[in-house]
Protein backbone atom coordinates (compact mmCIF):
# COMPACT_ATOMS: atom_id res chain seq x y z
CA UNK A 1 0.00 0.00 0.00
CA UNK A 2 1.42 3.63 -0.90
CA UNK A 3 2.20 6.03 1.85
CA UNK A 4 -0.87 8.40 1.18
CA UNK A 5 -3.67 8.33 -0.73
CA UNK A 6 -4.93 11.67 -2.42
CA UNK A 7 -8.70 11.81 -2.59
CA UNK A 8 -9.87 14.07 -5.43
CA UNK A 9 -12.00 14.46 -8.76
CA UNK A 10 -10.36 12.02 -11.16
CA UNK A 11 -11.33 14.61 -14.42
CA UNK A 12 -10.17 17.94 -13.22
CA UNK A 13 -6.90 19.45 -12.16
CA UNK A 14 -8.53 21.39 -9.67
CA UNK A 15 -7.62 22.30 -6.16
CA UNK A 16 -6.32 18.55 -5.98
CA UNK A 17 -3.13 19.87 -8.80
CA UNK A 18 -1.81 21.52 -5.77
CA UNK A 19 -1.59 18.88 -3.77
CA UNK A 20 -0.23 16.25 -6.99
CA UNK A 21 2.18 19.05 -7.46
CA UNK A 22 3.69 18.74 -3.77
CA UNK A 23 3.26 15.15 -3.78
CA UNK A 24 5.66 14.58 -7.44
CA UNK A 25 7.92 17.34 -6.76
CA UNK A 26 8.18 15.27 -2.90
CA UNK A 27 9.30 12.12 -4.47
CA UNK A 28 6.25 10.48 -2.59
CA UNK A 29 4.87 7.29 -3.10
CA UNK A 30 0.97 8.41 -3.41
CA UNK A 31 -2.04 6.88 -5.14
CA UNK A 32 -4.52 9.54 -6.75
CA UNK A 33 -7.10 6.85 -5.77
CA UNK A 34 -10.13 8.26 -7.74
CA UNK A 35 -8.25 8.07 -11.00
CA UNK A 36 -7.77 4.08 -10.72
CA UNK A 37 -10.61 2.15 -12.39
CA UNK A 38 -13.55 1.84 -10.75
CA UNK A 39 -13.46 -1.89 -10.40
CA UNK A 40 -10.22 -1.43 -8.63
CA UNK A 41 -11.99 1.38 -6.27
CA UNK A 42 -11.16 3.89 -8.23
CA UNK A 43 -13.56 6.59 -9.96
CA UNK A 44 -15.23 9.57 -8.37
CA UNK A 45 -17.48 7.27 -6.26
CA UNK A 46 -14.19 6.47 -4.69
CA UNK A 47 -14.11 10.42 -3.63
CA UNK A 48 -18.18 10.61 -2.29
CA UNK A 49 -17.54 7.06 -0.50
CA UNK A 50 -14.62 8.78 1.46
CA UNK A 51 -17.06 12.14 2.12
CA UNK A 52 -19.46 9.79 3.74
CA UNK A 53 -17.18 8.07 5.75
CA UNK A 54 -16.92 8.82 9.09
CA UNK A 55 -14.42 6.60 10.84
CA UNK A 56 -11.98 7.81 12.91
CA UNK A 57 -13.72 11.00 13.26
CA UNK A 58 -15.67 13.88 10.98
CA UNK A 59 -15.67 13.07 7.26
CA UNK A 60 -13.99 16.19 5.57
CA UNK A 61 -16.25 19.10 4.56
CA UNK A 62 -14.90 18.97 0.50
CA UNK A 63 -11.87 17.60 -1.14
CA UNK A 64 -8.68 17.74 -1.79
CA UNK A 65 -8.27 14.79 1.20
CA UNK A 66 -5.09 13.72 1.77
CA UNK A 67 -4.87 9.89 4.02
CA UNK A 68 -1.80 9.23 5.33
CA UNK A 69 -1.71 6.18 7.97
CA UNK A 70 -4.75 7.04 10.31
CA UNK A 71 -4.16 10.81 9.66
CA UNK A 72 -7.15 12.51 7.27
CA UNK A 73 -6.29 15.61 6.46
CA UNK A 74 -8.56 18.20 4.30
CA UNK A 75 -8.51 21.85 2.96
CA UNK A 76 -5.55 22.45 0.42
CA UNK A 77 -3.29 24.50 2.30
CA UNK A 78 -3.08 22.39 5.17
CA UNK A 79 -2.12 19.37 3.27
CA UNK A 80 0.25 20.89 1.18
CA UNK A 81 1.82 22.84 3.98
CA UNK A 82 2.10 18.94 6.22
CA UNK A 83 3.79 17.27 2.92
CA UNK A 84 6.33 20.62 2.43
CA UNK A 85 7.17 20.25 5.83
CA UNK A 86 7.70 16.16 5.68
CA UNK A 87 9.63 15.93 2.50
CA UNK A 88 11.70 19.28 2.67
CA UNK A 89 10.08 22.04 0.89
CA UNK A 90 9.75 24.57 2.99
CA UNK A 91 12.58 26.67 4.43
CA UNK A 92 14.36 24.89 7.67
CA UNK A 93 13.44 28.56 9.76
CA UNK A 94 10.11 29.85 11.55
CA UNK A 95 9.68 33.09 9.62
CA UNK A 96 10.89 31.05 6.24
CA UNK A 97 7.74 28.39 7.05
CA UNK A 98 5.09 31.44 7.84
CA UNK A 99 6.21 33.10 5.04
CA UNK A 100 5.36 30.34 3.02
CA UNK A 101 2.26 30.05 4.47
CA UNK A 102 0.80 33.12 4.27
CA UNK A 103 1.88 33.14 0.35
CA UNK A 104 0.10 29.69 -0.09
CA UNK A 105 -3.06 31.30 1.38
CA UNK A 106 -2.82 34.59 -0.67
CA UNK A 107 -2.90 32.81 -3.76
CA UNK A 108 -5.37 29.99 -2.11
CA UNK A 109 -7.47 33.91 -2.49
CA UNK A 110 -6.25 34.43 -6.42
CA UNK A 111 -7.48 30.90 -7.21
CA UNK A 112 -10.92 31.77 -5.43
CA UNK A 113 -11.42 34.54 -7.73
CA UNK A 114 -10.55 33.20 -10.59
CA UNK A 115 -13.08 30.68 -10.02
CA UNK A 116 -15.61 33.07 -9.27
CA UNK A 117 -15.04 34.26 -11.94
CA UNK A 118 -17.33 32.40 -14.17
CA UNK A 119 -19.85 31.29 -11.13
CA UNK A 120 -20.54 34.64 -9.57
CA UNK A 121 -23.73 34.05 -8.96
CA UNK A 122 -22.24 30.58 -7.00
CA UNK A 123 -22.23 26.98 -7.90
CA UNK A 124 -25.35 26.50 -7.52
CA UNK A 125 -26.10 27.49 -10.80
CA UNK A 126 -24.43 26.57 -14.15
CA UNK A 127 -22.36 28.86 -15.92
CA UNK A 128 -25.06 29.45 -18.67
CA UNK A 129 -27.21 30.34 -15.90
CA UNK A 130 -24.98 33.35 -15.01
CA UNK A 131 -23.52 34.35 -17.90
CA UNK A 132 -24.13 38.10 -18.26
CA UNK A 133 -22.63 38.63 -14.45
CA UNK A 134 -19.83 37.04 -15.28
CA UNK A 135 -18.77 39.25 -18.23
CA UNK A 136 -18.91 42.00 -15.26
CA UNK A 137 -17.43 39.84 -13.33
CA UNK A 138 -14.33 38.83 -15.21
CA UNK A 139 -13.96 42.34 -16.56
CA UNK A 140 -12.74 43.48 -13.19
CA UNK A 141 -10.61 40.33 -12.93
CA UNK A 142 -9.06 40.91 -15.79
CA UNK A 143 -8.52 44.59 -15.43
CA UNK A 144 -7.84 45.22 -12.14
CA UNK A 145 -7.07 41.78 -10.32
CA UNK A 146 -4.34 39.58 -12.26
CA UNK A 147 -2.24 42.72 -11.98
CA UNK A 148 -2.60 43.30 -9.01
CA UNK A 149 -1.77 40.08 -7.47
CA UNK A 150 0.98 39.28 -10.31
CA UNK A 151 3.12 42.76 -9.14
CA UNK A 152 2.79 41.52 -5.96
CA UNK A 153 4.17 38.23 -6.16
CA UNK A 154 7.06 39.60 -8.97
CA UNK A 155 7.39 41.79 -5.46
CA UNK A 156 8.20 38.68 -3.54
CA UNK A 157 10.44 37.12 -6.01
CA UNK A 158 12.76 40.26 -6.86
CA UNK A 159 12.31 41.01 -3.17
CA UNK A 160 13.82 37.67 -1.80
CA UNK A 161 16.89 37.99 -0.28
CA UNK A 162 18.43 34.92 -1.41
CA UNK A 163 17.75 36.21 -4.83
CA UNK A 164 17.48 32.86 -6.67
CA UNK A 165 13.69 33.40 -8.55
CA UNK A 166 12.13 31.53 -5.47
CA UNK A 167 9.16 33.25 -3.59
CA UNK A 168 11.13 32.03 -0.16
CA UNK A 169 14.71 31.13 0.52
CA UNK A 170 17.24 29.79 -1.66
CA UNK A 171 15.36 26.81 -2.94
CA UNK A 172 12.65 25.75 -4.24
CA UNK A 173 9.08 25.72 -1.66
CA UNK A 174 5.70 24.38 -2.37
CA UNK A 175 4.45 27.39 -2.86
CA UNK A 176 6.90 28.30 -5.81
CA UNK A 177 5.01 24.90 -7.17
CA UNK A 178 1.29 26.69 -5.78
CA UNK A 179 2.63 29.58 -8.31
CA UNK A 180 3.76 27.67 -11.31
CA UNK A 181 -0.07 26.29 -11.46
CA UNK A 182 -2.12 29.44 -10.72
CA UNK A 183 0.75 31.11 -13.86
CA UNK A 184 -0.09 28.58 -16.26
CA UNK A 185 -4.23 28.11 -15.37
CA UNK A 186 -4.53 32.25 -15.93
CA UNK A 187 -2.34 31.84 -18.88
CA UNK A 188 -4.59 28.89 -20.16
CA UNK A 189 -8.34 30.77 -18.91
CA UNK A 190 -6.83 34.30 -20.16
CA UNK A 191 -4.69 34.00 -23.17
CA UNK A 192 -5.67 37.59 -24.49
CA UNK A 193 -4.95 39.43 -20.74
CA UNK A 194 -2.04 36.99 -19.79
CA UNK A 195 -0.19 38.03 -23.36
CA UNK A 196 -0.79 41.81 -21.77
CA UNK A 197 0.31 41.25 -18.70
CA UNK A 198 3.52 38.52 -18.44
CA UNK A 199 5.91 41.20 -19.99
CA UNK A 200 5.47 43.26 -16.89
CA UNK A 201 5.71 40.21 -14.61
CA UNK A 202 9.31 38.62 -16.02
CA UNK A 203 10.30 36.81 -12.43
CA UNK A 204 7.14 35.65 -12.70
CA UNK A 205 7.30 34.34 -16.40
CA UNK A 206 11.20 33.32 -14.96
CA UNK A 207 9.67 31.34 -12.29
CA UNK A 208 6.66 29.01 -13.75
CA UNK A 209 9.86 28.07 -16.63
CA UNK A 210 12.22 27.07 -13.93
CA UNK A 211 9.22 24.84 -11.51
CA UNK A 212 7.87 23.29 -15.10
CA UNK A 213 12.62 22.39 -15.44
CA UNK A 214 12.17 20.83 -12.22
CA UNK A 215 13.61 17.18 -13.11
CA UNK A 216 10.12 15.27 -11.09
CA UNK A 217 7.81 18.13 -11.79
CA UNK A 218 8.79 17.70 -15.88
CA UNK A 219 8.26 14.33 -15.90
CA UNK A 220 4.86 14.94 -14.55
CA UNK A 221 4.11 17.21 -16.34
CA UNK A 222 4.89 14.69 -19.45
CA UNK A 223 2.73 11.83 -18.09
CA UNK A 224 -0.75 10.66 -18.10
CA UNK A 225 -0.72 11.42 -14.42
CA UNK A 226 -0.79 15.27 -15.56
CA UNK A 227 -4.76 15.87 -16.07
CA UNK A 228 -5.12 18.77 -18.86
CA UNK A 229 -7.01 21.73 -18.04
CA UNK A 230 -10.34 21.76 -19.25
CA UNK A 231 -13.80 23.67 -18.89
CA UNK A 232 -14.67 21.79 -15.50
CA UNK A 233 -11.72 23.02 -13.33
CA UNK A 234 -11.02 26.36 -11.88
CA UNK A 235 -9.33 27.98 -14.91
CA UNK A 236 -11.94 27.64 -17.71
CA UNK A 237 -11.16 29.58 -21.14
CA UNK A 238 -14.18 31.12 -22.56
CA UNK A 239 -13.64 33.52 -25.30
CA UNK A 240 -15.81 35.90 -23.70
CA UNK A 241 -14.44 36.37 -20.56
CA UNK A 242 -11.18 36.68 -22.10
CA UNK A 243 -10.08 40.30 -23.24
CA UNK B 1 6.11 48.90 23.57
CA UNK B 2 3.42 46.01 23.37
CA UNK B 3 4.31 42.38 22.55
CA UNK B 4 1.86 42.52 19.53
CA UNK B 5 1.13 45.30 17.01
CA UNK B 6 -2.49 44.15 14.77
CA UNK B 7 -2.58 46.30 11.71
CA UNK B 8 -6.80 46.85 10.57
CA UNK B 9 -9.18 48.94 9.31
CA UNK B 10 -10.01 50.64 12.48
CA UNK B 11 -14.42 50.50 11.56
CA UNK B 12 -14.79 47.48 11.22
CA UNK B 13 -14.94 44.06 12.77
CA UNK B 14 -13.65 42.11 8.89
CA UNK B 15 -11.04 39.36 9.28
CA UNK B 16 -9.69 41.31 11.60
CA UNK B 17 -11.95 40.02 14.30
CA UNK B 18 -10.63 36.69 13.98
CA UNK B 19 -6.94 37.99 15.09
CA UNK B 20 -8.60 40.44 18.12
CA UNK B 21 -10.95 37.50 19.49
CA UNK B 22 -7.02 35.16 19.77
CA UNK B 23 -5.36 37.99 20.91
CA UNK B 24 -8.17 38.56 23.67
CA UNK B 25 -8.66 35.00 24.69
CA UNK B 26 -4.60 34.54 24.52
CA UNK B 27 -4.41 37.93 27.24
CA UNK B 28 -1.69 39.16 25.15
CA UNK B 29 -0.17 42.72 25.17
CA UNK B 30 -1.46 43.96 21.36
CA UNK B 31 -2.21 47.44 20.26
CA UNK B 32 -4.47 47.79 17.48
CA UNK B 33 -2.79 50.22 15.78
CA UNK B 34 -5.16 51.90 13.51
CA UNK B 35 -7.93 52.44 16.47
CA UNK B 36 -5.53 54.55 17.99
CA UNK B 37 -5.85 58.42 17.41
CA UNK B 38 -4.17 59.57 14.30
CA UNK B 39 -2.19 61.85 16.22
CA UNK B 40 -0.30 58.81 18.07
CA UNK B 41 -0.02 57.11 14.70
CA UNK B 42 -3.32 55.55 14.52
CA UNK B 43 -6.11 55.70 11.98
CA UNK B 44 -6.66 54.21 8.77
CA UNK B 45 -3.49 55.44 7.46
CA UNK B 46 -1.53 53.63 9.68
CA UNK B 47 -2.32 50.32 7.61
CA UNK B 48 -1.89 52.15 4.51
CA UNK B 49 1.44 52.96 5.87
CA UNK B 50 1.87 49.44 6.63
CA UNK B 51 0.67 48.11 3.29
CA UNK B 52 3.68 50.32 1.43
CA UNK B 53 6.68 49.35 4.04
CA UNK B 54 9.09 47.14 2.46
CA UNK B 55 11.39 47.64 5.22
CA UNK B 56 12.59 44.01 6.47
CA UNK B 57 10.72 42.23 3.35
CA UNK B 58 8.03 42.36 0.91
CA UNK B 59 5.12 44.56 2.09
CA UNK B 60 1.81 42.13 2.84
CA UNK B 61 -0.60 42.03 0.02
CA UNK B 62 -3.61 42.87 2.37
CA UNK B 63 -4.62 43.45 6.16
CA UNK B 64 -4.71 42.10 8.33
CA UNK B 65 -1.06 42.04 9.49
CA UNK B 66 0.55 41.17 13.11
CA UNK B 67 4.29 42.38 13.72
CA UNK B 68 5.61 40.55 16.56
CA UNK B 69 9.30 42.35 17.11
CA UNK B 70 10.75 41.72 13.86
CA UNK B 71 8.55 39.15 12.76
CA UNK B 72 5.43 40.74 9.64
CA UNK B 73 2.70 38.16 9.56
CA UNK B 74 -0.38 38.18 7.14
CA UNK B 75 -3.55 36.07 5.96
CA UNK B 76 -6.14 35.87 9.29
CA UNK B 77 -5.41 31.87 9.25
CA UNK B 78 -1.75 32.28 9.54
CA UNK B 79 -1.77 34.76 12.27
CA UNK B 80 -4.60 32.75 14.25
CA UNK B 81 -2.47 29.47 14.01
CA UNK B 82 0.55 31.32 15.06
CA UNK B 83 -0.55 32.99 17.98
CA UNK B 84 -2.56 30.34 18.98
CA UNK B 85 0.49 27.99 19.09
CA UNK B 86 2.37 30.49 21.24
CA UNK B 87 -0.82 30.89 23.92
CA UNK B 88 -2.09 27.63 24.50
CA UNK B 89 -4.84 28.22 22.00
CA UNK B 90 -4.41 24.76 19.97
CA UNK B 91 -3.70 20.79 21.53
CA UNK B 92 -0.96 19.60 21.91
CA UNK B 93 -0.73 16.73 19.67
CA UNK B 94 0.63 17.49 15.75
CA UNK B 95 -3.31 15.79 14.56
CA UNK B 96 -5.14 17.68 16.41
CA UNK B 97 -3.47 21.11 15.32
CA UNK B 98 -4.05 19.64 11.64
CA UNK B 99 -7.61 19.38 13.00
CA UNK B 100 -7.77 22.69 13.46
CA UNK B 101 -5.73 24.21 10.63
CA UNK B 102 -8.59 22.41 8.39
CA UNK B 103 -11.56 23.63 10.04
CA UNK B 104 -9.88 27.23 10.16
CA UNK B 105 -10.02 27.38 6.57
CA UNK B 106 -13.18 25.75 6.17
CA UNK B 107 -14.66 28.76 8.24
CA UNK B 108 -12.56 31.04 6.10
CA UNK B 109 -14.21 29.10 2.74
CA UNK B 110 -17.54 30.26 4.38
CA UNK B 111 -16.64 34.03 5.29
CA UNK B 112 -15.92 34.55 1.92
CA UNK B 113 -19.20 32.97 0.73
CA UNK B 114 -20.74 35.11 3.19
CA UNK B 115 -18.86 38.33 2.21
CA UNK B 116 -19.31 37.50 -1.48
CA UNK B 117 -23.17 37.40 -1.11
CA UNK B 118 -22.52 41.34 -1.04
CA UNK B 119 -20.56 41.74 -3.29
CA UNK B 120 -20.94 38.50 -6.17
CA UNK B 121 -19.84 40.48 -9.47
CA UNK B 122 -16.39 41.75 -6.87
CA UNK B 123 -15.22 44.67 -4.48
CA UNK B 124 -14.44 46.55 -7.70
CA UNK B 125 -18.63 47.66 -7.44
CA UNK B 126 -20.67 49.09 -4.91
CA UNK B 127 -23.68 46.75 -3.44
CA UNK B 128 -26.16 49.31 -5.08
CA UNK B 129 -24.43 48.21 -8.50
CA UNK B 130 -25.25 44.46 -7.99
CA UNK B 131 -28.03 44.08 -5.79
CA UNK B 132 -29.99 41.84 -8.42
CA UNK B 133 -26.77 39.36 -8.69
CA UNK B 134 -26.76 39.73 -4.63
CA UNK B 135 -30.02 39.03 -4.38
CA UNK B 136 -29.57 35.66 -6.66
CA UNK B 137 -26.67 34.60 -4.67
CA UNK B 138 -28.21 35.24 -1.45
CA UNK B 139 -31.03 32.89 -2.00
CA UNK B 140 -28.93 30.33 -2.52
CA UNK B 141 -26.51 31.22 0.56
CA UNK B 142 -29.66 31.12 2.78
CA UNK B 143 -31.07 28.10 1.58
CA UNK B 144 -28.24 25.80 0.93
CA UNK B 145 -24.78 27.07 2.49
CA UNK B 146 -25.87 28.11 5.65
CA UNK B 147 -27.17 24.53 6.30
CA UNK B 148 -24.51 22.69 5.19
CA UNK B 149 -21.82 24.33 6.42
CA UNK B 150 -23.83 24.52 9.91
CA UNK B 151 -24.46 20.86 9.65
CA UNK B 152 -20.76 19.87 9.13
CA UNK B 153 -19.76 22.14 12.13
CA UNK B 154 -22.40 20.78 14.04
CA UNK B 155 -20.97 17.19 13.29
CA UNK B 156 -17.67 18.23 14.11
CA UNK B 157 -18.66 18.96 18.04
CA UNK B 158 -20.96 16.44 17.97
CA UNK B 159 -18.34 13.35 17.03
CA UNK B 160 -15.48 14.93 18.90
CA UNK B 161 -14.59 12.35 21.22
CA UNK B 162 -13.65 14.81 24.18
CA UNK B 163 -17.39 15.54 24.34
CA UNK B 164 -16.74 18.71 25.57
CA UNK B 165 -18.91 21.12 23.67
CA UNK B 166 -15.86 22.35 21.46
CA UNK B 167 -14.72 21.63 17.99
CA UNK B 168 -11.26 19.72 18.58
CA UNK B 169 -10.01 18.26 21.66
CA UNK B 170 -10.83 18.99 25.44
CA UNK B 171 -10.44 22.70 25.70
CA UNK B 172 -11.47 25.91 23.84
CA UNK B 173 -9.26 26.65 20.57
CA UNK B 174 -8.71 29.20 18.19
CA UNK B 175 -10.85 27.88 15.71
CA UNK B 176 -14.11 28.12 18.24
CA UNK B 177 -13.44 31.95 18.85
CA UNK B 178 -13.55 31.93 15.21
CA UNK B 179 -16.93 29.71 14.81
CA UNK B 180 -18.24 32.13 17.60
CA UNK B 181 -17.65 34.85 14.97
CA UNK B 182 -18.97 33.55 12.04
CA UNK B 183 -22.16 32.05 13.84
CA UNK B 184 -22.67 35.61 15.30
CA UNK B 185 -22.07 37.34 12.10
CA UNK B 186 -24.38 35.05 9.98
CA UNK B 187 -26.93 35.79 12.92
CA UNK B 188 -26.58 39.35 12.28
CA UNK B 189 -26.53 39.40 8.21
CA UNK B 190 -29.61 36.54 8.56
CA UNK B 191 -31.40 37.38 11.22
CA UNK B 192 -34.80 35.35 9.56
CA UNK B 193 -32.68 32.51 7.86
CA UNK B 194 -30.75 31.95 11.24
CA UNK B 195 -33.54 31.72 13.33
CA UNK B 196 -35.32 29.07 11.34
CA UNK B 197 -32.25 27.08 11.26
CA UNK B 198 -31.03 27.47 14.89
CA UNK B 199 -32.80 24.58 16.61
CA UNK B 200 -31.26 22.06 13.73
CA UNK B 201 -27.71 23.05 15.40
CA UNK B 202 -27.98 22.73 19.39
CA UNK B 203 -24.44 22.23 19.57
CA UNK B 204 -23.57 25.23 17.45
CA UNK B 205 -25.60 27.67 19.55
CA UNK B 206 -24.27 25.82 23.14
CA UNK B 207 -20.61 26.70 21.90
CA UNK B 208 -21.59 30.43 20.51
CA UNK B 209 -22.51 30.93 23.98
CA UNK B 210 -19.90 28.77 25.71
CA UNK B 211 -17.38 31.20 24.44
CA UNK B 212 -19.62 34.24 24.92
CA UNK B 213 -19.18 33.77 28.52
CA UNK B 214 -15.14 32.59 28.86
CA UNK B 215 -14.22 35.71 30.74
CA UNK B 216 -11.74 37.18 28.68
CA UNK B 217 -14.23 37.31 25.57
CA UNK B 218 -17.06 38.60 27.71
CA UNK B 219 -14.66 41.56 29.10
CA UNK B 220 -13.82 42.12 24.99
CA UNK B 221 -17.29 41.69 23.94
CA UNK B 222 -18.38 44.21 26.68
CA UNK B 223 -15.85 46.58 26.13
CA UNK B 224 -15.00 49.49 23.68
CA UNK B 225 -12.63 47.66 21.95
CA UNK B 226 -14.82 45.13 20.42
CA UNK B 227 -16.62 47.36 17.52
CA UNK B 228 -20.10 46.42 16.74
CA UNK B 229 -21.12 44.72 13.35
CA UNK B 230 -21.95 47.69 10.71
CA UNK B 231 -23.04 47.54 6.89
CA UNK B 232 -19.00 47.68 6.17
CA UNK B 233 -17.73 44.85 7.38
CA UNK B 234 -18.03 40.78 5.69
CA UNK B 235 -21.62 40.16 7.64
CA UNK B 236 -23.96 42.98 7.10
CA UNK B 237 -27.76 43.06 7.31
CA UNK B 238 -29.71 44.14 4.15
CA UNK B 239 -33.14 43.56 4.48
CA UNK B 240 -33.74 42.01 1.13
CA UNK B 241 -31.01 39.54 1.17
CA UNK B 242 -32.20 37.58 4.15
CA UNK B 243 -35.58 35.52 3.59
Amino acid sequence: MADYQLYYWPSIQGRGEFVRLTLEEAGADYVDVARMPEEEGGGAGAVMSMLRDHQGGTAPFAPPVLQHGSLRLAQTATICRYLAERHHLVPRDQPGRLHCDQLALTLADLVNEAHDVHHPVGVGFYYEDQKEEARRRAAFFRDQRIGKFFSYFERVVDENPASGGWLVGSERTYVDLSLFQVITGIEYAFPTSFARTAPDHPGLIALRDRVAALPRIAAYLRSERRIPFNANGIFRHYQELDA
